[in-house]
């Protein structure tokens, strides 16, 4: 089935926010065997709302709104689908009374506008917001699908997942199933290289490359009959892509680097801690965004100054002034400061130079040293990140220490198994 | 004059890159005073397309394509543009100069089909490409105007800089002025009510609120025929916006609320430090985002253990074990061994239950304790926050953070003056 999304918000128009919304479901759509043939984005105006819908519902079998279901005077669409697919709006109890709760959840008024969100065109599927007020809801006439969600990215996403991958999935005669692996260490263009045959050759699974700053990921999608088919199509794949380029896997379930890395810190309960300066805590904040890390997780240091390094981690007052705050000798003390302070079995230090200022001929912007040490080994490393920017400076510099983990991790028989692969 | 623009590629359709080319036309576009009225993304197809772009014209003034230029067979753009328009390709002789030299000057041999790119619409206004190959042109037909620029976003944007805005700024009569203020601290819903009759009312400025988790932003924004015009009636009504709800208002200037705290706490050279145990490091993360802020931020601690927080704040055994670690009493010993360590002139501490779990009846997930010493001044203060999960708890407290340190500055005189208003 053929399908296309508008996005519905005079922000976007205004190139106030990025249409992120578009990205996921795009991808969310391709993976479920549906063609996006359009995307259209349109303000919060009912005149050309109107219009613009009804193109787009005589050129696709199905379309998806984001936005304009909110309380405000502004938010229109409902209303619009109502019209053009000749619906009375009547007040739906359930989510009426989903409402009011939530009001009582966050105590908060709930202010008149607010029901004006619960009101739903007649006939339609109503999709609960599990973590907003607006629902959203599916509607069906003459063989055409309207799909309508709230625009907030995290309801948006929310709610696809819970009620409308599922509600999409019974119109389709096939099961989907996917697995996402991701890479550290090896771009986009040399991973293609190795599985060139694989990947031109695709018919089903099929297999597409992603990159993203820094890493790489491969998804592996079979589209079959039934579920147990399509899975065991999918892990023969994943054996053969392992074969040739397993060891820069990090996942093979989908997870970000960090969320790979802390499960094996929590189930083998290895203590960690951490003297953060140039990342400024951001390896920290990320370890911490995984629940159940307080098992493991002690403590971080966030040594910006250089009075922080000595008297908090006893860097010696004459490395710094010898070698400097980003250098290998004041990464290496930086280290042992936080092992013979914590004692957790693994430690990292990370110093450097993330710009845009404070860089030299011989320290440029870029410049990191990572150290750790797992036990009593201890190992530092020099990178020169060619990066465009302070924020992708800092980002790569925690896939670096990540990657350091995670290596050693593996050549301490703490690594993971291909999950669903060789198991089955 | 309306205007729309056309985004020509099936990888946006697959979600695989993000439209940043729409994102910036729209900002400039709006900023000349044109009215972006509709986006549309669209594949390498050219029924679709063709259907697409006639619609698109019935509807605006003036359409602006980007890609399909380029040289191989799936660069339709043109082809459709010209059969629309009714015009023939014709060699456009300074164009082939300039791509003959483009391939002298990289030293690759030129294959057959680049010529392609230099065959344009009879009547174009044609746009050099200053830095690839593909060049862009204007065509006007019955006040119809279509603009092509290429896909790729340095040559579009430096195609767009050097000839398209200058080009486009001719046709305009008219100025647009905007301003984006930045609240915390009130709902959409209720700050919509508070501005009724001014959002309600509105011709010019015009008044557009919009919710992101956990703050609400306002864009107020004037068309006129002068520039000078356009900012008098924002900053007019910023006046009028500020008096009714001016004490939610972070920022008159369209920034981040980390951006708006560390750029004065960087201007009034306020040194600061922190201890997150809950938001893990996400505060400090945040904070040494911003460049420059290595003037001011000292160091934080991340103390998610007990043990952390007694040895390296002295946090008393005893206070922990009577009131445990997320109390008020665990708070301010946590701040006053900041204050102690570091002498910085604002300390913060906070101590929560992010969850999942962690949470009991008396001290559920969502209790936060936050503590601050402005110099010798110390406050704690308790909340019970009700958000649906851990990452929407870590983020809302790192906001209630800034919001009581920009308090705090706002107080203390360090407070931001609304940046063009009251000083005109």
């Amino acid at each position: 089935m053929d399908c296309a999304f508008l996005s519905v918000g005079t922000e976007l128009l205004f190139g106030q926010i990025i249409n992120m919304n578009t990205v996921y479901l795009s991808q969310k759509l391709n993976m479920l065997g549906l063609n996006v043939m359009y995307h259209y984005t349109v303000g919060d105006n009912s005149k050309r709302l109107k219009d613009i819908l009804e193109f787009a519902l005589k050129k696709t079998d199905i379309v998806i709104t984001t936005g304009g279901l909110g309380p405000t005077q502004d938010d229109l669409t409902k209303e619009i689908v109502a019209e053009v697919f000749d619906r009375n709006l009547i007040l739906h109890e359930p989510s009426f009374e989903r409402l009011e709760n939530y009001f009582e959840k966050i105590n908060r008024e709930m202010t008149e506008n607010n029901i004006k969100q619960v009101y739903m065109p007649e006939g339609a599927v109503i999709f609960n917001n599990d973590i907003g007020t607006a629902p959203g809801f599916g509607l069906e006439k003459n063989d055409k699908i309207i799909i309508c969600l709230p625009g907030p990215p995290k309801e948006m996403k929310t709610m696809f997942e819970n009620y409308v991958q599922p509600y999409l999935q019974k119109k389709s005669e096939y099961t989907i199933y996917s697995k996402v692996l991701h890479f550290f260490g090896i771009g986009e263009s040399l991973l293609e290289t190795k599985l060139f045959d694989l990947i031109s050759g695709q018919t089903d699974p099929t297999l597409a490359t992603y990159a993203k700053e820094g890493e790489v990921s491969l998804r592996i999608t079979s589209k079959r009959r039934t579920l147990i088919e399509a899975e065991k199509s999918v892990l023969q794949m994943i054996k053969e892509v392992s074969q040739r380029v397993g060891e820069y896997v990090y996942s093979y379930d989908d997870e970000d680097f960090i969320e790979a890395v802390a499960k094996k810190l929590i189930k083998h309960n290895l203590s960690i801690s951490l003297a953060e300066s140039c990342t400024g805590g951001l390896f920290t904040s990320k370890l911490t965004d995984i629940p159940g890390i307080s098992s493991v997780f002690d403590r971080s240091f966030i040594t910006y100054s250089n009075e922080s390094k000595i008297k908090e981690l006893n860097v010696k007052k004459s490395t710094i002034e010898t070698y400097g705050a980003v250098s290998r000798e004041t990464a290496l003390e930086m280290v042992q400061g936080v092992k013979e302070k914590t004692g957790s079995r693994i430690c990292l230090a990370v110093t450097g130079i993330a710009g845009p200022g404070g860089g030299t001929e011989e320290k440029p912007v870029g410049l990191v040293y990572i150290a750790m040490m797992f036990d009593s080994e201890i190992n530092c490393y020099e990178y020169r990140l060619k990066r465009p920017d302070r924020e992708s400076i800092r980002n790569y510099s925690v896939l670096l220490m990540l990657n350091h983990i995670n290596q050693a991790l593996n050549e301490k028989g703490f690594g993971s198994q291909v999950s669903g692969v060789g198991n089955r």
